[in-house]
């Protein structure tokens, strides 16, 4: 007929087999427990949004959406994160809902990433948020969430970084820096990670920076350090910015019971999105911070629902990217292992098909998760099906069987067997799987 | 700042707020346990393909599939079914497969449909299919499998109208028919619960078809019957087509555990998709056949690998619209009604909400679901979103309870309360949840 057309899939997008998929799922399953244990609630939005509604929330990044045109002519984007849909539908919905609003979406995003990092360009994103208070017990249970998901998921070796956006601001002001470039030195901070402070400095002089905040920027990292020593620097050499929220928060998320010596208060800590206002934060694997990156991430944005709406909403969230995670258990040999069916019946021969599909029938009714061999192909064959797929036990029913209404079943790891009657077949079965 | 953006959502598409995704993901989950149960493991696609891989498949309906330039110019498009992406990935892995490759995909779709119909350009399908087979037994146990789902789903009210292409193409050419016109004659039966036999066969006429083929799709529907009396007919006048598979795909199905009275041979029944090479079946509600349309469909699609492979593989499959379903049982106030966390803990003073946070952390390791109220606002505010939120308990944790070592727990549809040790509280209210 027509040409054979190569099977591929797309740089950046990939395939999860059954296995993968399986240990993912099993990750989703404890993901979502732990979500509705702290209240949240599940809200899906659509993957395709108008184009209006994503742009100028994401700063550099906004390059990386996937937009174009569809066939009514509509602008429109693939959804980049779960954060600015969650805004556009409080602000759609505002007045029939209850506050303080609390929702979970474990959805994939898509951004258009350099893929040579080994960046995936679609990744699940798994997001709590609460919107409609400011109150500092929500920034700390968001960040406790987070914390006793990755525990859920058996990783422990993790550090959460925390600082707040509003107290740079109260620094950058109390050094005397002109308001007008606050935005401009944080997106200076934010790229030290990948440049040095001079580097940065040098940079955003010559766009036009003013010296004063090009030596902040050059001095900022080296002085202010992190912990306790970072809060002690903060209140001495800029006594007017003040630091109470952010110490009444490392406390909370403590109570809240994430381990001290995993809570890092860290002034350099900025997070590259426009839209966040005060709280931000980040979490990475201990022995793994390079490779991996921030695996869970997120932050206050009192003024992203105010784009959508007259009527301010504050608003805080947390974010975990699965897909990253998935990775790093899969390299480390963590995954779940997931199972199929603990029962396979085979096919012994076309005349005892019907029965097979009777027994098959009562066994699932009874919640007994069946495969079947749909071939009446050798019995070596099928054996060895049985087993690659992880089966426990095999059912064999032939004529003699059918003839004495029962069943063989064939134990594949300890290789007995025995005939069971048709009628306590499915206690029989349920016993020895459970 | 900038001006206020209007949040809404692109025609065809659609949120699902926290009661209607509760209600949702408790659909999703027994769907789930029903595969899982027939021995069908995960798998997951991308929702973006290369174009080329989506395209010549489809039929007629190509043109209502989303496809645009990314970024680095290649055509790519959403995923329009779970079939074609499936074909592609056995292709692209054909060697390391385990067959018959089973696998089953719970994933959103896109398709530009008329909205004027109200049919939602994104919506969920919930698919199973075997690669590797041509048994007839497949093809029974897909069937019995989405009437098991539906029955999981409280879903009793349904038929199941099988049909098969391969026997249709038999019957063509048992009545004489040119085999080049045997694609053409199924289009113009598919069209016949829409549009009058006379007026698809003179369509087919003045598109160039015979009069000996026209007059076919003139008299066959009327001719043909359904059921028992449809398979007679077919014997007696189409001697050489036979319907001994049909008839033995009926008795399987029959076995595997659905009652006789909802199967029905619809030799009339074609489905739309280009693909399908034999047996073929749609599932409707019986009270609401004409409004909700079909919520399940499949059939065998022996070549559709063959397009990105030289070797050939069997597939048969079978397709849950979740969607449709979702939208049916809503109106007929049959959804499930979802649970959030079954006790709040309110927020009795500022001073005592790192113990607060503690509590909450304590009940929520022992498995306890905990929602918390942020801010210490007025009680009866509190109360009110407890029981708006459905919850069952409030606790309370005032300066004398710390002092005590105490909670008090308020039974809220009771309104009792009593006062609780703290070591004893996770206890206590797992006994009373549960």
């Amino acid at each position: 007929m027509s040409d054979i057309i190569e099977p591929r899939t797309l740089k950046g997008f990939r395939d999860y087999g059954p296995q993968e998929q399986l240990a993912r799922q099993w990750m989703f399953a404890q993901i979502q427990t732990v979500f509705e244990r702290f209240g949240f609630l599940p809200l899906s939005t659509p993957a395709l949004e108008y184009k209006e509604i994503l742009m100028g929330k994401y700063g550099d990044e906004e390059r990386l959406v996937y937009s174009f045109k569809d066939n009514g002519d509509r602008d429109v984007a693939l959804r980049y994160d779960l954060t600015v849909p969650l805004a556009r539908y409080v602000a759609q919905n505002q007045g029939g809902l209850l506050y303080p609003f609390k929702r979970y979406q474990i959805a994939p995003v898509w951004r258009a990433e350099n893929t040579q990092k080994g960046r995936l360009r679609e990744f699940y994103q798994c997001d709590v948020d609460v919107v409609g208070t400011d109150a500092v017990l929500v920034d700390a249970e968001v960040i406790a969430c987070m914390a006793m998901v990755l525990e859920a998921l058996g990783v422990f070796e993790y550090e959460i970084r925390v600082n707040d956006r509003a107290l740079l601001d109260a620094v950058y002001a109390a050094a005397g820096l002109d308001a007008s470039e606050f935005v401009l030195v944080t997106r200076a901070l934010d790229k030290l990670d990948k440049i040095s402070a001079l580097e940065a400095a040098e940079n955003f002089e010559s766009a036009g920076g003013s010296s004063l905040s090009g030596d902040f920027i050059r001095n900022y990292k080296q002085a202010i350090g992190e912990g306790a020593l970072a809060i002690r620097n903060i209140q001495q050499k800029f006594p007017n910015a003040s630091t109470e929220r952010v110490e009444q928060l490392l406390e909370l998320i403590t109570q809240a019971g994430v381990h001290p010596e995993k809570l890092i208060f860290d002034p350099r800590i900025v997070r590259g999105l426009d839209y966040y206002s005060s709280t931000v934060f980040e979490i990475k694997l201990k022995h793994a911070r390079e490779e991996v990156g921030s695996i869970a991430g997120g932050g206050r944005y009192d003024g992203l629902i105010d784009t959508f709406s007259t009527k301010p909403l504050s608003a805080m969230g947390g974010s975990l990217g699965v897909d990253r995670l998935y990775a790093y258990l899969e390299s480390t040999g963590q995954l779940r292992q997931g199972l199929g069916a603990a029962v396979v019946a085979l096919n012994v021969s076309e005349r005892t098909q019907q029965r097979l599909a009777q027994v098959a029938a009562a066994l699932r009714r009874s919640g007994v998760a069946v495969d079947m061999y749909y071939d009446t192909a050798k019995l070596d064959k099928q054996f060895k099906y049985a087993e690659s797929k992880g089966a426990r036990y095999a059912l064999l029913l032939g004529e003699a069987e059918v003839a004495q209404g029962s069943v063989i079943v064939k134990d594949l790891a300890a290789r007995t067997q025995e005939a069971v009657a048709e009628r306590n077949l499915a206690e029989y079965v349920k016993a020895k799987v459970a």
